[in-house]
């Protein structure tokens, strides 16, 4: 059975998008709640002990812009993949459906993160975090294949951008479940892949857009 | 007494779903709230104490996946239902506004079949839980009618796609009312038949987009 | 100094109707947080004990849907007032600005009154919660004073409509504080006119669409 | 390697707005979370403590409106900035990036000042609050540089809008270098000085829109 406005492929598009970036802005802002204020005891509340409590906060401040800095650019390869796409179907929907669950979930291990990084538990945490990372990554596989596919394709893709962001993807897996791995060994080691990881992704989409 | 630009029906329609796909995308990525940090004993802060706090929380996760993708797809549905309809009224803005406030609800009996699944009191959370789809089921069932009547559609609204819709949902409130009462007899059996039907959902759409 | 852009003052409206959707659209949502999971000791986490706390939340409920209509009929006011609004200024932003305000506010008295419905401290909740709308009303009387003059409204603008709300607006701020005095004598009686009010507005909002 | 539609400039800038509109907004309605509800013993539960436990809040009050107009002002200058703006690049979207970071920080310093203003911690509380927008302004510096090269200004762009904008931004920084320092004189002159400096913005903004 056809849907009534299916020639409208692009406004269907567009709505996935829309909803899309609507998830992705309220995940990126629901990290701030991660941030709790320090309970200070009534009789001990000077201006000294909150500076101290608020500086050993570092690993929530460190969690929070990793992930918030992650997110942003998932945000910017998701739009440079869907401008690529006019029309939609069951599979890019499901695909896209789990790639926004994954994301929705990163301020859990963020928050998960902040309060284990400087504890004995660290190492569980990192990995705890970066194992997120490895479904984000095969989720964004599966979306972009789902995504590529022919019929759903713009007369306007760029056959190149397709086959970079295919290759460039390919490599995200193995290396997240790299950083996994290495919270085993060192927590920080994992953190700094994960970081590295981020900045490599926002390079990917800066040469991707030719800037 | 008329509005001043009520000859721009379409433009109603498009503010109504704008404003709904904003509470969607809220109400499902609020779901993540309802994970929370497990609180280790300082002395006992281990690796493996907070993997094992992780795995603890099993329930959680299967609440979260199992609330999100229905709410994903009654999104789904609710434009697939608002592609068919050109004008709004009063009584198609208040059953909208029913259904908007049961799923703005969902993230709490989430939260519930989260806490006690794993618990003594895992029939009633179920039951809870269920018992909340019988509401969506309903208000679903009431905004269609009311979308559905003639004075709004679309001129190219699919007289197929409508009758199939209302065949559709109209098995929806008594198997979810079954699905409540299966909660007293097993937890599990009750959220199985919970999963069961948003695939059957899932699947409905699947064949209303012909793809 | 003019802006660049001024001359599509359509524009500017619609980002201001966009940026507010939004806030309504999130603080409609996060009324459902104020809603907390029954903490039950863990010896006694039976089905009946959950189930009895369920019910024990009752003014939870009644607070969350008294608000959510409450806030969701706000909106359909703010739309309609906006419709016959083609032009900004800053006024406009500011009193705009001034009625977000209150009503990313609203989640608050409601978590209050629903925390205290049932105590002894119900007069005073009530009397915050009911408080509370009379400054909504008094900011929902400026924003439409500050909307409704002549070179901001549309040409499309309907005289008609424009003295009907000014004058049902009038009323509001009264009777607000006659439903914030009425908390001193009892909690109930000022819950049921914040009610009665919210149908008010409902009627009132239907008879301006011509519905 | 060009993207598939970036001849399609202002489409780019719209979506790089709407996803910053939507951060906007949720950060803004996420300040009303920082209000705590009263926990008041179940014995002395009655009006009279309810209602002092709630005039007790003051400064949660005064935190939360004077950060619900500073990121209001925020994003009247942002959308200011970005209507004279017509492509985006990988520098725009970075400093927009760090501008939304401090943006979606801002509930946690308000959190922090709210619990602490009202305590011998407050001049702590004061200074971190303050020294946040230090940040802000600093992003905002950053951002406005980015958005106002050439290559990206619209063909409408107002080179005196530009030019009193960046004279007006290059002040930001001291400023509130100076209040993040008169917090640890007063924490409420430090307060006062923020306070005046979202008054002086938003005077900026309403010249600047020849208001």
């Amino acid at each position: 059975m056809e849907p009534p406005a299916n020639h409208q492929g692009e406004k269907e598009t567009s709505r996935l998008e829309a909803f899309s970036d609507g998830v992705f802005a309220i995940a990126i802002t629901l990290l701030v709640l991660e941030l709790k204020v320090p309970a200070l005891p009534s009789s001990g509340a000077n201006s000294a002990a909150l500076g101290k409590a608020l500086l050993h906060l570092w690993p929530s401040y460190l969690a929070l812009v990793t992930s918030f800095f992650t997110i942003l650019i998932m945000w910017m390869h998701h739009h440079a993949i869907l401008r690529n796409v006019h029309r939609t179907d069951s599979w890019l929907h499901f695909t896209n459906g789990c790639l926004l669950l994954v994301i929705t979930f990163v301020p859990y291990p963020t928050s998960v993160l902040a309060a284990y990084l400087d504890s004995s538990a660290a190492k569980m945490a990192a990995g705890f975090y970066a194992g997120t990372f490895v479904f984000v990554a095969i989720c964004f596989s599966l979306f972009t294949y789902g995504a590529f596919r022919p019929h759903l394709l713009s007369q306007h893709a760029s056959q190149k951008f397709i086959e970079t962001t295919l290759r460039n993807y390919r490599i995200g897996p193995p290396l997240y479940i790299l950083a996994t791995s290495a919270a085993m060994i060192d927590a920080r080691l994992s953190l700094a892949i994960c970081t590295g990881l981020w900045i490599f992704w926002a390079a990917v989409i800066r040469d991707q857009r030719g800037a």
